[in-house]
């Protein structure tokens, strides 16, 4: 039986999503309550991406086997009973066994949050405390040139990945008491490149560079001239779209 | 030079506000700091009172002295660069030497945040996750009851105190997406009667108990009969007002 599950988790306390040796990781937490639930048979976590240390997820989702049928309900209740308290189970439900969390994805949401008044102790895990102004005309004029199909070569790591190109359907700006919300909607999205668009944007809003220098990265497709990296604990996978 | 200053601190990582052996808390971690800066010369911090384990303040105040006169601005910045991430000077001011941070306070605002809607993980550590439905117009009614001056030893641990009235301004419940703020204006407040008030409106909410409760636990004084105590991680202390 596949289910599908959507869930959030507060990223500051993991070494990211993947399964790592010795580290306290999400897919590791789960798949662990989950095997205990299938009678300790090993249960793997598919979803629709990995999260970095320390970023956060609203509406990551994923796709996991069970050797039995059980009440979406009550399974969705076991597994938060049993989880940790920084991740939790928002929605279940049973799936076709085509059904797959990561090719299946039409599209996702990040957010990046950024505080550009006084330092908040309090949201220092949740928002990058920046704690200064930023030009916020020039970002918006900016953020326009992320729109379309580009090859994103030059906001990456370059892994084993192939294929740079992603398609970066809507970016978009909201100022909440001194909070900049920098919502991307896309295709997909590259190890980093999320951050370090934000890391060029911030560039752009504090007049260190200007939104040519985009367009520029987009030609060069070299990473060692995108700059800053924005740091991860204002990062949020906030949805996870399918058919 | 006596110097005030208004601080927050995110109450999860200390043992309370007040100095203990071998603890984590508030006033060691800033009186080491302000010993430092005064030439390991002792500095005493005093407070306009004290904050439990795991509470928090958006708007804590205390005085200090210092042997030299340092500039506000520059002194400021000295303790936020020294200080750990989880404590904030917002205000940093010189004042007279009569002034006194704990008797000279003329009213306090509390505020506890209760989530009455689904459990987030964001929040656990700032936000009680009571995550059930209440019965906020009852809470609402119950709520007038606490308004003028009262005996409230039944809402406090009886400990040095002597004198336990205390007179309530205002007490008024917000509701924004699914989180309860209850705000309470007094002119002082007795260790843990915020958090024995937040208590037994819950029990209003959730139908175990009515405000006649309220007015019966003024009459017994007595803290057996006043039932739960809400949890440490929604209080703050928001503010302390001087003439």
């Amino acid at each position: 039986m596949r289910y599908f599950m959507e869930f959030s988790y507060d990223g500051s306390n993991f070494l990211g999503f993947q399964k790592q040796l010795n580290v306290r990781t999400i897919q590791d937490v789960i798949e662990d309550c989950l095997t205990k639930i299938n009678s300790n048979h090993k249960v793997v976590l598919v979803a629709s991406g990995r999260t970095d240390a320390k970023v956060h997820a609203r509406g990551q989702c994923a796709h996991f086997d069970l050797d039995k049928k059980i009440d979406i309900n009550v399974l969705k209740h076991t597994l938060n009973q049993m989880l940790p308290k920084d991740i939790y189970v928002k929605k279940m439900k049973l799936v076709d066994n085509k059904f797959h969390a990561r090719f299946d994805v039409i599209k996702k949401e990040y957010i990046y949050y950024l505080n550009v008044g006084e330092y908040n102790p309090f949201e220092r895990n949740y928002v990058y405390q920046y704690n200064k102004p930023l030009d916020i005309v020039k970002m918006n004029e900016a953020i326009k040139i992320f729109i379309g199909k580009h090859n994103f070569k030059g906001f990456t790591k370059v892994e084993e990945e192939k294929d740079f190109v992603r398609e970066i359907y809507e970016v978009q700006i909201i100022e909440v008491n001194n909070v900049l919300e920098i919502h991307f909607i896309g295709n997909g999205f590259l190890r980093y490149m999320v951050r370090n668009m934000v890391g060029i944007l911030i560039e752009i809003g504090n007049n260190q560079k200007n939104k040519e220098n985009i367009s520029e990265l987009f030609e060069l497709q070299d990473r060692k001239k995108a700059g800053i990296i924005a740091p991860p604990e204002g990062l949020y996978l906030n949805h996870v779209y399918y058919q």
